[in-house]
């Protein structure tokens, strides 16, 4: 066995030390959260505008590959809210909901993700997922919370509706405002309010009663549960359905049926981009909150091995009946608190669902979708945060751009646009502010042997010599920046003889830069002014020597300013240097 | 007379102090500017797919609007090699060569490059054209070199061509290879070894005879006159254009005339992105000749007047019958060292160039093609720089790749391709580069308070304390990466109790780092493991200050990383660390 076998097959670890103890805490765990998924899953199924026994099968083959392949050990894999609304908006652009080509769309959509990220795994790429900032991320979340509600308000009204973006949503319960239905409000407000109430209410009242925190927060989770039971029951006991209420339905007594994506060219090629994106935002999603439960227990997540975890668990819902899974925030934070401590809790949990799938299905034919829209909508409204607005516009501008414009854009120019534009935009603010560095001009600060900006301190400088700290690595995008800053310094210094770069805060010189650098010392040659270096670091010297720069430098390298300034400098002092 | 009018209206500064001494000199220089001009300009014309006198047009109306507009004083406007080639292959899209729409397309792109350059201006948002890398300009330059050669190769051979990429153009030469014509290929090739024998030889053969280094540069540029002056009176004198040699033929007598671009919905779409292309390549060919030679005088450019100099010229040039013009380096190095000391230079260029047109033009009747052809061969060989990927290779794969693939796309896909696929990558791996900055785990030099690379030098450490000097800005490419990071060293350090972080390189530290810090921070303070940073620059302890991750921090905030290791580390000797 080698270990690079080993490495693509965790289980191989964890599976070695499996002891009664830890059977018995995953037991537990299995069962609290295959409770918890059961509505969860018919839920997500619905806002994803598939079949509620989609959702099922995609917690059942995924859960069990990603206890092969995954490197967490509390992670729940399946349906999720963020990645059931992508689903539902990247489906609908090729097929109508309903049809059987939706499903076989969801499937490919499934396959073509789980490619993606193997592929990503594969290659050590995980890094790609960088460049989601938290702004975009964040701002991101909060529209789709925002959508995902909005977009189930047509089931607690009992009303037709449609649309991906805010405001086709809103225009299309407007326009069938005419047929709501008094009864399917009356379950939707009052499940919708009693999920509320759990939520807020209930752990307090559990701990004054006398349970745990834990056992209270677990009990929190199982409100979906009673509203789902009091619900169905109501509309099975007072016939409710025949009175307008949409129900489930029926739904097959099955295991998980073999299924195969679609594999069209047409279809791949316009479900390659969502799929990209479903990944991205699913991977980034699920590598948190996995490494959030891992540091708890100081244990290793490999963000790479996890490509390959969701990668493979993708793929099992693809020949499944399933749809694009991933790490999910609120089934992993249970399965932890739960106790679950290796990934065959997982397993457990998606025998527990197997079961359900076979026998507890006709027991939902009564439940109102009324009432799975509520659950949704209580679940998501969490994610709506429009503090991170306030948060990001006092931390910097930048960062609240890229907030705003992800919330913005993807509210009314649909998912895919808004999170495309807050990554162009967030790459496109960080160029920019590295286009312009902080430069400034250091004199030494007297007595001591340090230099500071000599705008903001006494300190003594010496018209002959310009001493420049560049706070920013030096590369193409802000190259011809220093070219001009140090052309215009030294038309308006007439007596100046010395050009110091001090370099303590350049990381890196590209070649661009190293370009930029020759050019300012012939031209400061040409002019009889000598360009001098300082705290140059080590990675970077090393660099420089390659080239024949250093031989053709009109001045010295010095290890340290004050060297610089010691040989260079006839210093004034700062009363009249301020002159 | 407001500052502002003047900051856009150059001329208003030099305009003042001209004297007769200024006077002379520049007319020195204009006269033997124009004289390397007329055949430049009619060979231009003939690259670009035009009728020569739009060559000389290009030359006259620009020069005078640069003239009042641009801020360098020796700066040449006009056609040159590489926006001439650019022009040919975008122009070439939209309509036929030789049509009226040809020309029409062409000075519509003019329209679009001054208007496009006039906004960049206006906004100030010069800084645009620094996400060209000096690689990547590198690259496109010599590629634009091999393309523009080889295009010429059908006019020294007399035989019919086409195409915009190097497959292309070598296929249509192939399968015209019997058309042959030899008069033309010994004219051609006798002009093109006459003109390279200049270039090389002229120079140190005039020195030798006693003139003066100056003065034999300047012979050396009117090298091509002879060779247009030479091979026109062979064709006449000989009556080769009736044995099939390819003349330059009827050139209109006349000033530039008034012409209209066209205003075409479709055109302006179909031109755009070549129009902004253009305006970029040509902005940073011109600024780099113009600074260069400004600072050998130490003069000023401002970048954003020279887009609204370089803006009027291309307007000027769009309304006078010519094509998009820039700040050519061999023109302006020729003014330059010809003593022109303002713009008036160029004026009176112009003049002797509307003079040429005016009366010169029937001259040039029997000048052949493959003399034009010959006088662009030699001059763009210069700009083929192979040495560049040798260079880069040795300095940093990063800028070999992004040299590499811009020579590589441009020859095979084109100009327009090329250049975006370099900018592209450039970005793509500048980012990879920071998303995975260098972190050293540092550890005190004995006897100093300096701190070092644990890998590099004898330091002295402590297991309880683990101290990483962070040699990067932080921003969300590269936050995840330090999660990471310090997630793996603390499961490795069972005896870990300090986290410092030492920030004397992170010049910024984004809400995506802030995000990462704050997860690192409640991670570490749940293993009871503090978290600490010093050397933290002014600026970003600023930012931090307006947050609460400072109020939360579990640990303290050092001004050195000495004080750090003062107040934390109970140090083991060397030895004993390494154990």
């Amino acid at each position: 066995m080698t270990p690079r076998f080993v490495r693509y097959l965790p289980i191989l670890t964890w599976g070695r030390h499996y002891d009664r103890s830890a059977l018995t805490n995953d037991l537990v765990a299995a069962v609290i959260v295959t409770i918890m998924l059961i509505p969860q899953s018919l839920a997500y199924a619905l806002l994803a505008g598939l079949p509620p026994e989609a959702g099922l099968y995609a917690s059942i083959a995924p859960i069990l590959l990603y206890a092969v392949f995954g490197t967490s050990r509390a992670l729940a894999v399946g349906p999720v809210a963020v990645v059931s609304l992508l689903t539902a908006s990247a489906v609908a652009q090729v097929a109508e909901q309903g049809t059987a080509g939706y499903a076989v769309a969801a499937l490919t959509l499934a396959a073509l993700s789980g490619g993606f990220l193997l592929l990503l795994g594969v290659f050590r790429l995980g890094f790609l997922a960088n460049f989601l900032s938290h702004p975009v991320i964040a701002g991101f979340i909060t529209a789709s919370g925002i959508l995902i509600a909005t977009s189930q308000l047509k089931h607690i009204l009992g009303v037709e509706g449609g649309g991906h973006t805010l405001i086709d949503m809103v225009s299309a319960l407007v326009s069938h405002a005419g047929q709501v239905n008094p009864v399917t409000v009356l379950i939707g407000v009052t499940a919708t309010a009693f999920l509320f109430w759990v939520r807020k209410g209930v752990k307090p009242l559990l701990v004054r009663m006398g349970a745990g925190p834990r056992l209270a927060d677990i009990a929190t989770k199982a409100g979906p549960v009673a509203a789902v039971v009091a619900t169905t029951f109501a509309v099975w006991a007072f016939g409710l359905a025949e009175r307008g209420v949409s129900v489930v339905g029926e739904v097959p007594q099955a295991l998980p049926p073999l299924t195969l994506p679609g594999y069209a060219p047409d279809l791949i090629r316009q479900l390659a981009i969502p799929a990209i994106l479903i990944s991205i935002i699913g991977f980034v999603e699920s590598i948190s909150v996995a490494q959030t439960l891992a540091a708890k227990k100081r244990q290793r997540i490999d963000p790479n091995q996890e490509l390959i975890g969701l990668g493979a668990a993708n793929l099992g819902a693809a020949f499944t009946g399933g749809y694009p899974v991933t790490g999910g925030f609120s089934r992993s934070v249970v399965n932890f608190d739960a106790g679950a401590e290796t990934p065959a809790a997982g397993a457990f949990t998606a025998i527990g669902l197997a079961v359900a799938a076979l026998a507890l299905t006709p027991l939902v034919y009564y439940l109102p979708n009324a009432t799975l829209a509520a659950t949704i909508v209580v679940a998501v409204l969490s994610l709506v945060d429009f503090a991170i607005l306030k948060k990001t516009w006092s931390y910097s501008r930048a960062d609240f751009a890229a907030v705003a414009a992800t919330i913005l854009l993807t509210l009314t120019l649909g998912v895919e646009i808004g999170v495309a534009s807050g990554v162009i935009l967030s790459i496109a603010l960080h160029l920019y502010k590295t286009s312009k560095p902080h430069v400034a001009e250091v004199g030494l600060v007297p007595g001591t042997n340090h230099f500071r900006n000599i705008h903001r301190h006494d300190v003594t400088t010496d018209p002959e010599v310009l001493a420049l700290r560049v706070d920013e690595s030096l590369y193409f995008v802000n190259a011809r920046f220093l070219e001009d800053l140090i052309q215009d310094r030294v038309v308006d210094g007439a007596a100046l003889r010395h050009v110091i770069l001090m370099c303590s805060a350049v990381n890196e010189i590209d070649y661009s830069a190293l370009e930029s650098l020759e050019a300012i010392n012939l031209r400061l040659r040409d002019l009889g002014v000598g360009l001098h270096l300082s705290e140059v670091k080590g990675p970077v010297m090393d660099r420089l020597k390659t080239t024949h720069f250093l031989d053709q430098l009109n001045g010295r390298v010095f290890l340290s300013q004050y060297d610089a300034w010691t040989a260079l400098a006839k210093p004034n002092d700062p009363a009249k240097a301020a002159e």
